[in-house]
């Protein structure tokens, strides 16, 4: 069995370095290149899909719908769900590093940054980012939904998604793309390799580069692989790891 | 319960005046932009929608994709089937009305534009446009695969899927958006309408304009409007009428 995970590429909010989390914001133009770049190095090694599985955020539908056009495969059933969004940062979405450290102190910051399961504040109920409150989620259980969410929180979300409807799929022998973002692919990435809290805390998901996963029937890795240049996955994971978890 | 059509707006092909029908062209900038226009008239509406269906041609789906964007609703379902697939115009596919005239004789041309039940030339099986032979339709039934289609073929695969998965969901409560084809859109109207072969045979569906059904319980036609500027929609058929079903 195998499955391709797609970290979409820069938005808008990335470039200012915000705390993006469920703001839909669009991709950035440097994005949209590398969702491109990610279609032709798929293309170039032959990869073919059955299915695809993406969240609910517009940087996330569009690179998937990017990668599709590069690959012409743009009839593919695709499935969204809210399950696969970004970490919910609570009340920090919408600011910046700078700005946090003034509300709320350094040291504060380095904790939601670098902890497994702190979470930042939470959206008050009234908040008009809530949510409950959006037509995006009004299909979802309002007791679902979250005001913020830990790492561990965005864990416990994607990973049963994950068991009850990506997994079944590719056990009947489909072929499954999922362009999601940095922690609800670093959910499936801990899930995949038993990794614990503080190991997880260590990987960092390339933006726009394919991440190939080969299973065993009892879904026991047998390889796993970035498409491309190594050089640029690992400028790419060195990037990223200077940012933190501004997402 | 309510229902849009919406006829996707001018292919590449439609510019050349060239059989489209499973030629899988894109929207030419035109097109974007009456796709662009379809979705400001129903936001300026107040449409809504809870799921929406698509054909496996990417002019269809692109409309569509651009009509969510208008819409800010890129996360609602989209379910896509070759069965709303436009009409397959076998031989003909990629032949303009002069070469086909120069190969068939003007009286066999209008013979095969004008009527209800007349195939045009089917595809040789080892044509590479044979669908049973596109990855595209792998997922398919070969022996459901079109060689070519009258307009009675036509309607004869869009009106089942329609009583099959659409009309159920809409039974529901479900609003449903349908970005197709002017000949699987006449397929429905013909349905809903009650049309006879010769009555259907005068519809001409403009493009770009969202066609809005609404049914009572019974699945009797309520009203029936195009949105929009009644002149452009006047325009836009008598367009479609002089163009004939070349597509």
């Amino acid at each position: 069995m195998k499955l391709v995970l797609l970290r979409h590429g820069e938005s808008e909010w990335n470039r200012a370095n915000l705390f993006t989390g469920w703001t839909d914001v669009d991709l950035s133009d440097a994005g949209r290149a590398e969702a491109r770049s990610a279609g032709n190095l798929l293309r170039e090694d032959g990869f073919d899909f059955d299915i695809c599985y993406t969240s609910y955020l517009k940087r996330a539908i569009h690179t998937l719908q990017i990668v599709l056009a590069q690959l012409d495969r743009e009839w593919l059933p695709v499935v969204k769900s809210w399950k696969l969004n970004e970490r919910h940062y609570g009340a920090l979405q919408g600011l910046n590093k700078a700005d946090t450290a003034r509300k709320y102190g350094e040291q504060q910051v380095k904790i939601w940054r670098r902890s497994f399961d702190v979470r930042p504040p939470a959206l008050e109920p009234a908040d008009e980012r809530n949510p409950a409150r959006l037509e995006t989620y009004r299909g979802a259980d309002p007791a679902e939904l979250p005001m913020c969410e830990s790492l561990k929180d965005t864990i416990a979300r994607v990973v049963p998604y994950f068991e009850q409807t990506i997994r079944p799929e590719m056990e009947r022998g489909r072929r499954v793309l999922v362009a999601a973002h940095g922690n609800s692919i670093r959910a499936l990435v801990r899930y995949f390799e038993k990794l614990s809290e503080s190991e997880i805390m260590e990987v960092n998901i390339p933006t726009g580069i394919p991440l190939v996963y080969e299973f065993d029937d009892s879904f026991q890795i047998v390889s796993k692989r970035y498409l491309g240049d190594p050089a640029l996955v690992k400028a790419k994971m060195a990037g990223v790891a200077k940012q933190g978890s501004v997402r």
